[in-house]
């Protein structure tokens, strides 16, 4: 298969932890025959330096003309307390997601039982969690109509959903549900909002074409509770934008490391895949970056592609990683292993 | 000294735990010589069915001439799934809070030794937890326009903060960081909402008056994250509606059980106390519902009157029934005590 792959190292560790990434493409492309071609391009505070705008329209022609992105990560901390800044890097991100029309973000959480007692919670609420959740990435509040009143007293943000939003993602949860253990959680505030009950409603309304899936609702305080209660109750949860953004980062600390965790952005024209992990700008060029969640977004890019067989080789060396010990301080403050060695020993392995 | 309360004990088991604060409320009243009168109003599920409206007029009329407001819980399964349901019991309660002005609702989430087992979470990583929430209450995307297309395919809900609004309650949280450990986190979304924006530039302002207190910031995501991964890093946590909904929730299952936390909605003239719990409806009259959050309720309701002395004595009277293990089931699955007896022996104990 020939592939070309955009590459958006973006800020802080993005670009250390998406060399990683290349390096297990690359590998994996050797192992199996396949051809990857990889364009770089810039993204969030570093393209702002340079060019003054945090998606330069290059860097969307770029994705254009890929069959997938690879993302790093951005943001760079002198950007969020200045209130003169009109640009911001997250500008660039959000645009890169409408623009690319990527509507569904798709979050893996799972307890791997080697990391499992870096948790901060027990053991026993944890042990065979596996679930995913599905956020809307393109609507709502993100995207909704913004303002402020001219002497700049009052602001306002307009969350509004049609049915053809919620459509469209929720096929993808209810066959994603299909795959696994055929259950489906709604999560939304319906008893509050408009567009929830919009999203109950329509939501309900496809579930009738699938049978087969059981579908319950869960209003977000109440998930929020039960994420980490009893995460083992879930198996697919769909959810609008805001939500997801709040309820996914909750869901990422269950594992133990959110150094682990990659993320899928799916449209119909085009894919991104990204850590889910922020630049984390003080490690930036440092070596400590953990490349794991980098390396398991490539996974997932394989995935998309139905490279099943690639896919596994790519996580089976990161699980092998993992146990070997090959890892980054974070997960093991005494190791002697930097971002480049857990690459090249990941790389190597498949 | 003489004060009126309402009494609304609404759905669920809210008649079951507000019967025992006031059994609480009564034995402060004979140990120190003040004078509690009690009235009873409708509100939620109940006051539907009996008066069509989840707030009848009566019930506000209640509230206003009395100096404070003692809750139970709203809200009955039957009207959440029922997309024809014109009147839903939730609005009783966001009704309640507007018409008394109500705006600023305080959580505190703290950590019992004795119950330390029961959390979720790590021993490690809750001991020492301390914190208390501030959450916007009358204002943002509860209470925005909300719209429905006339066709029903597109829905909205507006979040709107005018900047008198955020001073109100920040100059609250402020004062609160000032009698605690002088630290204020406000939690926001700046990176995206004008909304935030606007919240942190007003908190920063206040910040101004307040040099004593270390202010900081932290996005929505994140804090859900933080909550769980280091819990005693806050002291006081300010946001607006819709994010401590969510955070306040999340934050409540630390302690180890829900059935122990209180709430207070204070506005200018008027103050509500409630249990942050729902109104389990399975539980309803069964005396097994868990009463001390609705007794803390009522420590809280005295604190507010400066009733010092007398909030400390239902909390030991609380703390000695945990020790002595006089609890309800959900606290300790073989203890023979209803929410009855209980509440008894915590009255008995002041
Ligand atoms: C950086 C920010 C705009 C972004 C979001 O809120 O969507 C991030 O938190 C995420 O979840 O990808
Ligand atoms: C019942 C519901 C409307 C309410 C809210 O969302 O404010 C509840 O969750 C709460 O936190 O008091």
């Amino acid at each position: 298969m020939k592939l070309n792959i955009a590459l958006l190292p973006g800020d802080g560790i993005g670009p250390d932890v998406v060399e990683q990434a290349v390096k297990s493409l690359q590998a994996v492309a050797d192992a199996f025959g396949h051809t990857f071609h990889f364009e770089e391009a810039l993204v969030g505070a570093v393209a702002i330096d340079k060019t003054g705008d945090p998606l330069p329209e290059e860097t969307l022609e770029v994705c254009r003309r890929s069959h997938a992105v690879l993302f790093g990560a951005i943001g760079d901390p002198k950007y969020d307390n200045d209130p003169k800044a009109k640009v911001r890097p997250e500008q660039g991100l959000l645009k890169l997601r409408k623009s690319l029309g990527l509507f569904t973000n798709i979050r893996p959480v799972k307890a791997y039982p080697t990391l499992i007692e870096k948790s901060p919670l027990k053991k026993e609420i944890i042990s065979g969690t596996d679930f995913t959740i599905y956020r809307e990435l393109t609507g709502g509040i993100y995207f909704g109509e913004k303002k402020l009143s001219e002497n700049g007293t009052v602001a306002s943000d307009l969350c509004e959903y049609s049915e053809a939003e919620i459509e469209r993602i929720a096929h993808l949860a209810f066959k994603a549900a299909r795959s696994r253990r055929n259950k489906l959680t709604l999560v939304d505030k319906a008893n509050v909002l408009e567009t929830s009950r919009l999203w109950r409603r329509v939501v309900t309304a496809i579930g009738k074409s699938y049978p087969d899936v059981e579908l319950d609702f869960l209003f977000v305080d109440n998930a929020a509770m039960q994420i980490i209660l009893n995460p083992g109750q879930f198996d697919v949860i769909l959810t609008e934008n805001m939500f997801g953004d709040i309820i996914s980062d909750e869901g990422s600390v269950i594992g133990g490391s959110i150094g682990l965790l990659a993320s899928a952005s799916v449209g119909s024209d085009n894919a991104m895949f990204e850590p889910i992990h922020g630049s984390y700008p003080q490690a930036k060029g440092k070596d400590i970056a953990n490349p794991v969640a980098s390396i398991l977004s490539a996974a997932m890019l394989l995935e998309h592609f139905n490279l099943k067989e690639e896919a596994e080789a790519v996580k089976n060396a990161v699980e092998k990683s993992l146990e070997k010990g090959v890892v980054t301080p974070d997960l093991d403050k005494d190791s002697k292993f930097g971002t480049n060695k857990v690459g090249d020993f990941i790389a190597d392995f498949i």
